[in-house]
């Protein structure tokens, strides 16, 4: 018996792995995470299609906090934990939790890593089967892997919640000659603060941070209070957040990004430019991110910033 | 007519992904890429055997300053250039390429962007079918993928050549609270400096980098003069440098480090600990790589590196 936990990879079903399609088709029981990010192309229906299995989809609760379940299912039986990219890549929501979830210490984001310990430790066979990610499939933009920085996640702002701290790590990156990857909120079977505290299983309508508008105009920063970090428009049947791209203006630095839309899918996008040119530029529906580049970019670097620009 | 640039993953022939395999199938000519890297528990015969066609494998010579052969075939031929890991990973030898070319400037490595680029820019049609790589798949050990710094590539030395700038890079993530991912140089069909001047096809046999002892003790650091970084060992019929891990005493730090060796597949090896408890530890075969992890790990990251040590 044995528990595999099965990255997809990012664009459409024929995504996985060989090696993974057989875990799953010898699978007793086949879970979908959704939360932290989903398979552009695909949806729950095609996936069971694709393996000819029935899927149940989970959602941060069941991962989070019922995962004993999971746990005590693969003691006798096969079961698979399917998970959109690589298993152990960097959550889109590690950050948007804390914020959901206010009144929760959540020091870091354990989701996956944590089914993963306690399975060790259980003495439950695991099987950890790799698949490409955002992490490394971004050197599709040509910029050198080796180059990137630190990432940083931009959340979604809220009330009573701002946080800046993605920027002093750009303006690291970016001050020894790095690339920084922004990884853009997602929100997908979330509840309001007000619901989690009533116990209410009742979920927020899914919304996705856009690289559009991120309006941090010299003077004004860290005076963010005047700006509405809460447009939100209806866009492509998703609720999207106008807060991002990132245009900053301290110092007037007229950062060189790369915006990515739905990496590795047939309709990808790769856009680059000073961010004033990429303010009002449609990248569709998501999933997003962003590369705030280097300022001096290697040859072969600057070839694909102007190829894609 | 298409070029597919596909990643073949990291431990075995079913780690490629469906669509890779998929292309592979309807591909005329399929070329293996054996230099930067290779598939740990595999080669070109059985992936020949798998994959039911003929493969044909390239080096250096090929992939840098003939690929304008691959590019003309793919004009009117499907053609497949299978890379280890994701077609755009971080190779394992852009310093090398300095040591071997010493006489050409390398500005840093172009290796499969450059074939992807000019196919671009022909007009040929061109498909990247990404996959697993160290760089995302290191997150097997627990450490979180977005505390990850600079990655570094740790060469081979020689005679007169002996770059330290990847020690300052491990020390600006460390000082910034950040892990550091070093990649071990490997060497696979390599000309030496005498017969690529003499224009001889004469290879030297292939040697790879172990993590076991970087001896800079503190007060010799950074007179290196006096270390042997040339001691040569034979195991398991590979040539192996006996010049990592690094164990730093400047400062007296006691790194953490994590040891990887034959990441993804079945007989791979996760070994944590300080730099003191790894210099004699046996990895086995390569391919290796080392994490210098950042002075204050999370809870997770803790409970992860008690595990493996």
């Amino acid at each position: 018996m044995v528990l595999s936990i099965v990255g997809l990879g990012l664009g459409d079903v024929e995504d996985i792995t060989i090696k993974g399609f057989k875990a799953i088709k010898d699978a007793d029981i086949v879970y979908l995470e959704i939360y932290t990010s989903f398979l552009i192309n695909s949806d729950k229906h095609k996936l069971e299609e694709y393996y000819g299995k029935e899927i149940k989809e989970v959602d941060r609760i069941f991962v989070e906090e019922q995962n004993d379940t999971l746990l005590n299912e693969a003691k006798d039986k096969n079961v698979a934990l399917l998970i959109a990219g690589d298993p152990f890549r960097y959550p889109l929501t590690p950050l948007s939790s804390l914020t959901t979830y206010p009144y929760i210490y959540y020091p870091y984001a354990t989701t996956h890593v944590e089914i993963y310990y306690k399975a060790m430790n259980s003495g439950i066979n695991v099987n950890v089967i790799h698949n490409a990610s955002i992490l490394n499939s971004v050197g599709i933009t040509g910029l050198q892997l080796y180059r990137f920085g630190e990432t940083v996640s931009i959340p979604f702002f809220e009330e009573n919640w701002k946080p800046f701290s993605f920027y002093d790590k750009i303006m690291q990156n970016y001050n020894n000659n790095l690339h920084t990857l922004c990884l853009l909120d997602i929100k997908v079977r979330e509840r309001s603060v007000e619901n989690i505290m009533k116990n209410k299983l009742i979920f927020e309508e899914p919304s996705y941070l856009l690289p559009v508008i991120y309006n941090f105009e010299f003077g004004i920063f860290p005076y963010y209070s005047n700006i509405n970090m809460n447009t939100v428009t209806h866009y492509h049947n998703y609720y999207y957040n106008f807060t991002i791209i990132l245009r900053f203006k301290i110092g007037k630095i007229d950062f060189m990004v790369i915006g990515i839309a739905r990496l590795s899918s047939e309709d990808q996008i790769i856009k680059s430019g000073k961010l004033e040119d990429l303010l009002n530029f449609d990248f569709g529906p998501p999933l997003h991110s962003l590369i705030v580049c280097s300022p001096h970019l290697h040859h072969y670097e600057q070839l694909f910033f102007n190829h894609y620009s």
